[in-house]
């Protein structure tokens, strides 16, 4: 039986045209990008056509806007960090309390160690960031906002676009986290007051260890990584050719599947929750329905382990996941989850199904067919289904306060 | 007619080998590593062999001392900053004047702009490190010694080994960039008081994109890109698998040829040297040539420019380069051969020929076939040349005292 995967927000199968694309640049146009000699020059006008492609799935005015990084986290702690040096007399960062931990590790460090004062704002139960908190806590300290554009769990939106507004109104910056959304949702950053944007090739079917960091022109940039001139002195270090272009062509590939991940895509992830909800009880879809990735569907199961779920989907073939990959191997139930005020027994449960364009209705059907057993499975041995009502205060009781 | 490449130096032809390993991590075991599910753990057995293959190449104890970057230039940055960090109460840095820019240029900004004393050592003629002023320059201050193993330029070795004991002796931290040594030289690192190596995965015919720094244990390092878990919390960031089982392929290749590289490779470059300087007059080696990489041929061909050798080279096939790629667009001469006090009459016209294991007598045939009517041309054409005793005295008043 052909394998279900649904962790395309963990990452995604690199598309084979897009490993066409970067084939030739590893063994025949290898030469480096800054070379003079025709084994260098050759690759300048991959490298140039893969800056465009990336570009107009951006809308951005420049291409040379686009700043190349080794992925999402790297991007994200440039934009913060150079924030912080550039805005002289600024020393106060707001983000969401429901960021990657790329954005959130980094803030607690600054925190710490770096005499930064961090705003983390909340979010509703519906995963929705307080407004009112993030007008509060905007200020003349403010050196930048971070707010993501999509959450990597649950898919709930966040309106950067007017975020980006008031940040500006306060003379911020405001960067937006947008590894889930680029590739999945049409931008125009053109159109937007966003400064800068993060993006990782592996979760729009290009490579890894190739990202970028868009900064728009006029805003000064801060090297992270010093070195030679590569990336306008920007970015110091040879150009990853390969998965440069490979990004680019990815980026090609998902603004020509815009439309079928918008409607398409989205009918198979409906279809999913919808067939979850009827076939299984305690169970419930969290984030922001009305406004979501299309790709996205966090579902909880109440009363059970969603690592065992996610063992036994494993065993019938199906890939999914609970929390983020990147912060896997912790048993505390995930960041973004407990911020919503998800009960315990409902978040230990969730389960996160993220598709893609390579899915297709038959993996909705194999997990619709295999769940609703799981569930009632994992259900029969768990003490806590058995006293559901004990169980609930129990785990109320036991709520961490310090991620309320 | 082949085109013969001999910018090895500056980037390499990833293996075939290299790329095949890496190719099924694009498509089929494409998962997130840190992924509970098949798709992910099916890498994590690559990935555990491709650590090994790279322990071995640099005969490290233990294969946690690995921590995985995008390349040479991050490596050397983490290093120095997590020392300025770690190293409580010490806040001079120690380094060479022929340092790679990713060294420098890192080195330039903390010293304008984060008060670190920066000791730049210098170099004699032949570019050897003068030890006696490294000696004085080591005090109670130094947070971090950082010397090259390998000059990318000239391939002059520097007593590394010898140079770490002395840190040590100061309580100072040891770093080396040995982005030009790892695959050309034998390296045993646990035999060593080495604490920290940087080296890039596209000098040794591995993809580009990544990179490692070795850091002995026991040493603290303190991450420069910060977020998930990955590399036991010392390098936040999705792995880049597929770059980092093509790096240990590559790893594994280098230490199988390495004797090649220690004689026939070293045969080729000592030939191409010897026909060039017998053929062509007012040519000579620099460098170090009773202790050079084995790859690596700098040789200076007086009143011309390298530029305008490198052009003629590129329409005869040939890719050679002058300083190195990552600065060139620069009309200065190398800062390494100004160190080393080479005349501008002789530094403007210094190529760098850096050999692989994929060259053969043929290549060498075909330089020293060509280059003496290129040099004849150009100097025909050249008013130094007409006059050599005006230009270099002219050239020795132009002497950019700074770079002494």
């Amino acid at each position: 039986m052909r394998p279900v995967y649904l962790d395309n927000n963990a990452t995604t199968r690199v598309d084979p045209a897009a490993v066409a694309a970067m084939l030739p640049f590893f063994t025949e146009q290898f030469g480096n990008a800054s070379s003079m000699h025709a084994f260098g020059a050759s690759v300048g006008g991959a490298l140039k056509t893969a800056r465009r492609q990336l570009q107009e799935l951006l809308g951005a005015e420049h291409d040379h806007e686009i700043v190349y990084t080794s992925g999402g986290t790297e991007s994200d702690n440039t934009a913060i960090l150079s924030a912080l040096e550039t805005q002289v007399g600024r020393s106060e960062v707001i983000t969401s309390v429901v960021e990657h931990p790329a954005i959130l590790a980094l803030c607690d460090w600054l925190e710490k160690h770096k005499g930064v004062t961090v705003h983390r704002i909340p979010v509703d139960a519906k995963g929705r960031l307080d407004v009112e908190a993030y007008r509060k806590a905007l200020g003349p300290k403010t050196a930048i906002v971070s707010i993501m554009w999509a959450n990597n769990e649950t898919g709930t939106l966040f309106p950067v676009e007017r975020l980006a507004e008031m940040a500006h109104e306060a003379g911020a910056l405001f960067h937006t986290d947008a590894v889930q959304a680029v590739g999945k949702l049409p931008i125009d950053l053109k159109s937007t007051e966003i400064d800068m944007l993060s993006l990782s090739g592996h979760k729009l079917h290009g490579p890894k260890g190739i990202g970028a960091l868009y900064v728009r022109k006029g805003v000064r940039l801060r090297p992270m990584i010093r070195g030679g001139h590569q990336e306008r002195g920007r970015r110091a270090g040879t150009e990853n050719a390969p998965a440069i272009i490979g990004l680019g062509k990815a980026a090609e590939l998902a603004l020509a599947h815009m439309s079928d991940e918008q409607t398409r895509v989205k009918a198979l992830r409906d279809r999913l929750e919808q067939g979850l909800l009827q076939r299984i009880g305690n169970s419930f879809v969290t984030g922001d329905t009305d406004h979501r990735l299309p790709n996205t569907a966090n579902v909880a199961f109440e009363f059970i382990e969603g690592e065992a779920i996610l063992l036994l989907l494993n065993r019938a073939g199906i890939a999914a996941s609970s929390g983020s990959a990147c912060t896997s191997g912790s048993l505390e139930p995930s960041h973004v989850l407990r911020a919503m005020k998800v009960p315990y027994t409902a978040a230990h449960g969730a389960i996160r199904f993220s598709f893609s364009r390579e899915n297709g209705e038959e993996d909705v059907d194999r997990v619709l067919e295999v769940m609703p057993g799981i569930i009632a499975n994992l259900r029969s041995l768990s003490p806590f289904w058995k006293d559901k009502g004990a169980a609930k205060a129990a785990a109320d009781t036991a709520f961490n306060p310090t991620y309320a």
